[in-house]
């Protein structure tokens, strides 16, 4: 496989570029995960080629959002598949790519996707929808789509054999080198700095993306954020660049409020101050209600507060966290007769890759004025995860961006 | 107080014209409900005149929507208010107006609205919502919103002395005479039929514009009704001249699909005749679900099929029915990430006041052509009501329509 000849921007030098890896099973380093909660374990893995319509990445740099947290708690039983390698939000470049993708070729920058889109099911042609039929996120899924196995294996050492190490998530970055279907691999613009363009591959889209595309945020309205996470965070950016006129922020973690201000936002509430429920607070700041809530903190009580925290006849909630419990939804149908709607978005409602390179470029050509910045608090070696994952975990980190 | 000088349309001669009823109290006859599920007794009742920005009616037809079964059968036990007068779906004339109404005076054509607009509120004034901050629907509500007085009155034999009689969603039509606030009463065209106008004061107005406004279904599209009463089959008459593909009517009453057919309707679910759940069928039948499912039962195990029924990624259940019981939602905040959409409408998101009597003109001119016909299946005198509200109860009627 020859060069693409491309020269890569931001002083990036792959180390595969002439190895000739292609068509060969890698061995590199992956965090693998064994058990619930069990600390991570820098393994060496075998990583298969990828096959007919997949990628193989060399994966640069990765970050920890909560979703990976949730999974390595193993909080929803039914998600427990071990070992498995974790990890969605990342960026890399081509290694590889398998009989039949075109629109990828070695050495591109790409950034993987959790929700994927073949481009060609019923869904991914409808405007409607983000969620592809065969790629979309399935956080119970942990094989390839195409043949029903893993790529990745190591060598057990109770038995001396091979055992398959399991896929997450579509992506699997918590590792040198993985494999994707090409539905879940965007190309961006090699010029964009691959460090930062790791939040775009979860976290910032998402968040951004819920106040454009799913809540549609209109200019004057006022917004109310459950979570400050890097989630919670990027909605704001996004509320912010649509010209809302109050962002309240709410979060049980005061040292979150720091960044907040950064971001636009305007107000904050710490429930465990108050002495009334944060809702009323909030219908007292925006008058009747926040024309738009946004759940970012994967708890029902939190989503219930924020639904009770709009105007009711028109206010949206839109839920972003990730609900691991059976707990089903603390709602009486009679409530949504006040106006209030729910709605919850996956990946901030983008189509990952007809959408998501343009999203860069705006960020690049400084249309779009991010504060990616202001979302990576730490930096740490690859070989940390462990720590870097006990930050997110404490409330101390947005994103800690791990080197591979 | 003088007539107006306007001719009556289709035949009504009204009797109080030219007796002098304005600012006096009015005695006549009212079914009043003195306990839940007791029969309707016709009691001579009391109608004090019409205070600041209220109205008096004569009440020439009304007819019962499940609504009003609800609250007879005394469902929601915070709702228990007696003597109580129900009804609210009804026609009638202005007998007199009280201080500061200006849209309206005697002998004008009218249908109250349970779900009022006053015009002024932050709520009015937005195009978002038809919830009138201060008139909107409210079931707990039994008393006139000026002076938190209710209007009506009858004699207590047991006592001797003259006891209230609570009002009943802004309307209580099943009274000869009734008092309303000025924000529940629209002015129709004259020479609308007024003992058809009788629905669009709830069911028909309640189904087609949760078809139009709430869902605004569009051509070619697929839709599920679940429960084919008149807000169902209303919802299948707005569907169909929006020129829904394929109009699913989902009922356990088999007899309802004869009706279901004029309507429109062109396929049939009785899930007790199917050997597994009715939006599985539904899948099958449209390829993946309904666009649009709409819950016209007041069940929550319904509104589950009807929310499932939906095509993941787009799909909206719109939820018409009233659910009495205090049971939750039957959701898991996960099953949103699907993508399908929930919202409820109130009088199908109609503004009464500023929109209703343009959809009763469209019908008039022919432009919305609308089988009204097909939606009374028994006509009685108002003495008769108890039968009415039987045949509603048992499921042999659509809609009732009483003769005062
Ligand atoms: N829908 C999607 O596509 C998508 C994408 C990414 C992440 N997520 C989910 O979004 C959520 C946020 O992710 P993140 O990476 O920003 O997480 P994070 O851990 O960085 O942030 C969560 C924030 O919520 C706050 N919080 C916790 N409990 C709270 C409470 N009771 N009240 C108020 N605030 C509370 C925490 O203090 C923290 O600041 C997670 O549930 C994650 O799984 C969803
Ligand atoms: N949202 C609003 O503004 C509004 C306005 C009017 C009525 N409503 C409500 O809408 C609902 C329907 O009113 P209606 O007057 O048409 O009632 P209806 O009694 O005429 O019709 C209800 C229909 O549902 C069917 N049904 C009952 N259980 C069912 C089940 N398990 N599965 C399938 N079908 C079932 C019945 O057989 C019947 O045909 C009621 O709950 C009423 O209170 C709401
Ligand atoms: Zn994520
Ligand atoms: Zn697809
Ligand atoms: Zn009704
Ligand atoms: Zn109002």
């Amino acid at each position: 496989m020859g060069s693409n000849g491309q020269e890569h921007a931001n002083g990036f030098h792959d180390g595969f570029h002439a190895s000739g890896t292609a068509g060969k099973v890698i061995t590199c380093k992956a965090a693998v995960v064994w058990g619930p909660e069990e600390p991570f374990v820098m393994e060496e893995v075998q990583v298969e080629p990828p096959q007919k319509m997949e990628v193989r990445l060399k994966i640069l740099f990765t970050s920890i959002c909560h979703t990976d947290l949730s999974a390595w708690k193993g909080l929803n039983e039914m998600q427990r598949v071990y070992p498995r390698i974790l990890g969605h939000e990342a960026a890399g470049v081509v290694e590889s790519v398998g009989e039949g993708v075109e629109d990828l070729k070695e050495g591109d920058h790409v950034v993987p996707i959790f929700n994927g889109e073949c481009g060609e099911c019923p869904h991914c042609r409808s405007h409607m929808t983000n969620l592809c039929a065969r790629f979309r996120v399935d956080p119970f899924k942990s094989v390839m789509a195409g043949d029903g196995q893993p790529r990745f294996s190591v060598l057990d050492p109770a038995t001396g054999k091979r055992r398959p190490v399991y896929h997450f998530l579509n992506t699997s970055t918590f590792a040198e080198f993985t494999v994707l279907d090409s539905a879940c691999v965007v190309k961006i613009n090699p010029a964009a700095p691959l460090q930062k363009m790791c939040l775009f591959s979860c976290g910032i889209s998402t968040g951004v993306g819920a106040a454009w595309n799913c809540a549609n945020v209109k200019e004057g309205s006022t917004v109310a954020i459950f979570g400050l996470g890097a989630v919670g965070l990027a909605v704001a950016e996004g509320a912010r660049l649509r010209g809302a006129s109050q962002i309240i922020g709410v979060d049980i973690n005061s040292e979150k409020f720091g960044k907040g201000r950064e971001m636009g936002i305007t107000k904050f509430i710490n429930p465990n101050d108050c002495d009334k429920p944060a809702h009323e607070v909030i219908r007292e700041m925006t008058k009747g209600g926040a024309d738009y809530s946004f759940e970012c903190a994967g708890n029902l009580d939190v989503f219930r507060e924020a639904f009770m925290s709009t105007h009711d006849g028109w206010g949206l909630t839109v839920i972003l966290g990730i609900h691991p419990t059976p707990r089903l939804l603390p709602l009486h149908p009679m409530e949504l007769f006040d106006g209030r709607r729910i709605v919850a978005s996956v990946f901030g409602d983008f189509k990952g890759k007809s959408q998501l390179s343009d999203f860069v470029d705006k960020y690049m050509n400084g249309e779009t004025k991010i504060n990616l910045d202001g979302f990576i608090t730490h930096e740490m070696p690859f070989t940390e995860i462990n720590q870097a994952f006990q930050l997110l975990s404490e409330g101390k980190s947005l994103r800690c961006l791990l080197h591979l």
